[in-house]
């Protein structure tokens, strides 16, 4: 068997070659929700596919899609071994707003200890660590311990539209025991976090229309109802008291969880003043009863993310819109259905909406909350690789991002996921200043390596996996 | 004395020459909000002192100001005669949203009997129909028959905040009996219009900010208030139940107009159908128990002029962003005092504002409310000359927008303004595809030297002016 020393003295070794490799990863200006860019996601791709096959992995294809093109790549010389499908995404964030970088975002700017560039973090460089351990592995020991497949697609920040439809083509070829996903966070750089629950993500575009064109506030301001207003008071009125959202209906499937699960989350999960802290504010908000971890995790979520509406330039000018969207960010916790939320909107949308303006909804995004079983036999091998790699047992938390590829996976392919975090709560993703910090990219490698020689070691069938589970991972604890 | 016969007939035959003339004026992007247009402000100011020069007019001066330039230029050959000035501003409103531009905004463009292009009613078509009209006399005269000074300036469309202490430097220079303002509408095109009354304007910049950096709204969703959201909520919390606005004292000082004159303004005045007809809007809305003219006139009103926060690119951006602000246009009627009302718009902001985020206000542009005494002997000139000039006598009205040249030359020149409107409801001024009926740009001028021959006729001291009155101006109905 491939032993897991040789690779990680080759990882310390060509540890500088590493970090520049992941810097000429992150100068790609990927950014998926913007079309101008579709050009430099399929350089992108290009580069990933030669960079895959350089370091010896196999049947690597640059796969076209209505998106941007997906990038596969397979080892599978280890029969009777499991296949793991490792996942990624090499497109990014948009970078606005720009005048807040520190750096140009896609000039790699080393400071300390951390890399600074859109994507440093979210999600090149914990895909990155993947790839550099299976590099360590194949130059070292000439193989891998077990079956991999790599699949890294350019549009999991738009919520991976077409992702679904080409994990029904390609299911054959994408056939594994468990898929390992780094898209999450740790809890610090020196406790690392398997990530068990995400939320879902609903993404809709709430726009109101009333005058055919844009009216004088002067002359018309007092007669003509302004949709931006208007906007403002459907906005509003998402809410109401106790920070509860005031959707009629929307409440009714989320799962009631027991006070042990409540018990456990306070337990393991990051306190309201780490929350607080991570997120550099002052005070907490949300729904009365539950503490920030649960608001973000078990309890669903509506943010605006953006508005766009009447005058954005330099000073002013005085005009009544005639059309104002708002972007919205629903995030769903079991037993919701995103499609179902979104009819209940529709629905309330009719019922609040004033005559004098007109309301539409537009669904941008959709993916479900998924909830990883903690039995699952993978958690156990990347315990281990936690611990051997950050010397340090994991946490199991729940997240309240989406990753639409782990419900997809499951749902199309059958396959769970290990979400295995090496990012941190400070590392600026989705905001200006992204970075990552370094010594999560050397331990994640390490990690990678190990969780390669673990996996090695498992059966994925059977009730021997799940006894061999630790106890306080399944009740989300700290092992 | 000169005659308008011969200045009548030069206008006719030069027609062609005077639009070309009014289409390079408008070719100038002299937006004012934009700091990137300074230089295109100064060509214009430049532009338009080299025509007043070559037009006969003397004594023109480009006045270097804090904001773009003033033209300033006279002819004062008419010793005993009255004084008129003439203002105008050849800075220009925004052009976004772009896209929405039938034809590039600064390139004029004729269809018909209209010209394109922003600036074309407001007000560089309704500036230049006097400076055509004084070029029509004075080369076919050689004189005009008043004393006549014109003050162009650069920053009406954002609130002339240098205009008030440049008055006060050019008090002697500036003098004047009374003075004419063409920057308001008639109610069709062959139904002119006195403007006697417009309301101030207190234009505010509302800035929500939250946590120090954009914020993941996955991650943090639901547990960080979202200061796009607390925006949203603080503008719909400014109007209350029955369109009325909802900050504590608002409405105070809010003179009480007799039922005589509402009865005057609902037989002069525009019906609500024809206020939907000119926004081209399907429904009316705002206060209770008021025409849409009213509602527009004589009630006040805020408007949400433009939102700015989250993402506003292409496609989704999963984000709580860490700011936003609203760009507020509050229209204000007498007796409202603007620094008051901001002052009661902090108390009720410091009140509903809620601990999670902080509010903060800043003001862009201020003018007060302003009634033009009917009774003012150059309105029957003015009537006169309409009559003359569109073969029909002017409608009295009153009018939604601000001028907030108009009070200041009433309060530091103690100088009355005719406000002689040439442009059309459905001009789409401040809007894209604005226009100017270029019939109106004919009758316009016409009118202009009309008005410039009675008001030779006029005494400007003493009762006998009043006494010459038309009645039915005075009452606000048809003359």
């Amino acid at each position: 068997m491939a032993s897991p020393s040789g690779a990680l003295t080759f990882a310390a070794a060509h540890r500088s070659r590493f970090v520049a490799e992941l810097a000429d990863l992150i100068r790609f200006p990927t950014v998926s929700a913007d079309p101008r860019h579709a050009r430099d996601l399929e350089r992108c791709a290009n580069w990933l596919a030669r960079h895959l096959r350089s370091i010896g992995l196999e049947a690597v294809t640059v796969v076209q899609s209505p998106g941007p093109p997906l990038v596969l790549a397979e080892w599978r010389h280890a029969p009777g071994r499991p296949t793991v499908l490792v996942y990624g995404h090499y497109d990014v964030q948009p970078v606005d707003p720009l005048g807040e970088w520190r750096f140009p975002p896609f000039e790699p700017t080393l400071r300390g200890q951390d890399l600074y560039g859109r994507g440093a973090s979210d999600d090149k460089g914990q895909l990155f660590a993947h790839v550099k351990a299976l590099e360590s592995y194949l130059r070292t020991a000439g193989r891998l311990p077990i079956n991999v497949r790599c699949l890294f697609e350019g549009e999991e920040e738009i919520g991976s539209p077409h992702l679904g439809p080409f994990l029904q083509r390609h299911r054959r070829r994408l056939s594994a025991d468990v898929a390992v996903v780094s898209d999450t966070r740790m809890l610090a750089p020196e406790l690392p976090a398997i990530t068990y629950a995400l939320r879902g993500d609903l993404g809709l575009e709430l726009e109101v229309s009333g005058p055919r064109r844009d009216l004088h506030s002067g002359v018309f301001g007092g007669a003509i109802h302004n949709p931006l207003q208007a906007l403002c008071d459907l906005v509003a009125g998402l809410h109401g008291a106790g920070g509860r959202i005031a959707i009629p209906g929307f409440y009714e499937r989320v799962r009631r969880w027991g006070e042990g699960e409540r018990v456990a989350m306070a337990r393991s999960g990051p306190t309201d003043a780490q929350v607080l802290q991570e997120a550099a504010a002052r005070d907490g908000w949300g729904e009365d009863g539950y503490s920030l971890y649960e608001r973000t995790t078990v309890r669903p979520a509506i943010s605006v993310a953006g508005i766009v509406g009447g005058y954005r330039g330099h000073g002013v000018k005085a005009v009544i819109p005639s059309r104002a969207t708002a972007k919205l960010d629903v995030r769903l916790v079991p037993d919701q259905e995103p499609l179902e939320i979104e009819r209940l909107l529709r629905r309330h949308l009719d019922h609040v909406t004033p005559p004098a303006v007109r309301s539409s909804l537009r669904r941008t995004r959709v993916s479900r909350p998924v909830v990883i079983d903690l039995g699952h036999p993978a958690l156990r091998a990347a315990a281990i690789a936690y611990e051997k790699g950050f010397g340090k047992a994991p946490v199991a938390i729940r997240s309240g991002g989406s990753i639409p590829a782990v419900g997809a996976i499951q749902d199309v392919l059958g396959v769970s996921s290990v979400l295995m975090g090496f990012g941190l709560a400070d590392d600026g993703i989705h905001a200006p200043n992204e970075r990552f910090h370094l010594p999560n990219f050397d331990r994640g490698i390490a990690t990678s390596i190990w969780f390669l020689d673990e996996i090695a070691r498992e059966a994925f069938e059977g009730p021997a996996a799940a006894a061999r589970m630790p106890a306080a991972l399944a009740e989300e604890g700290r092992p």
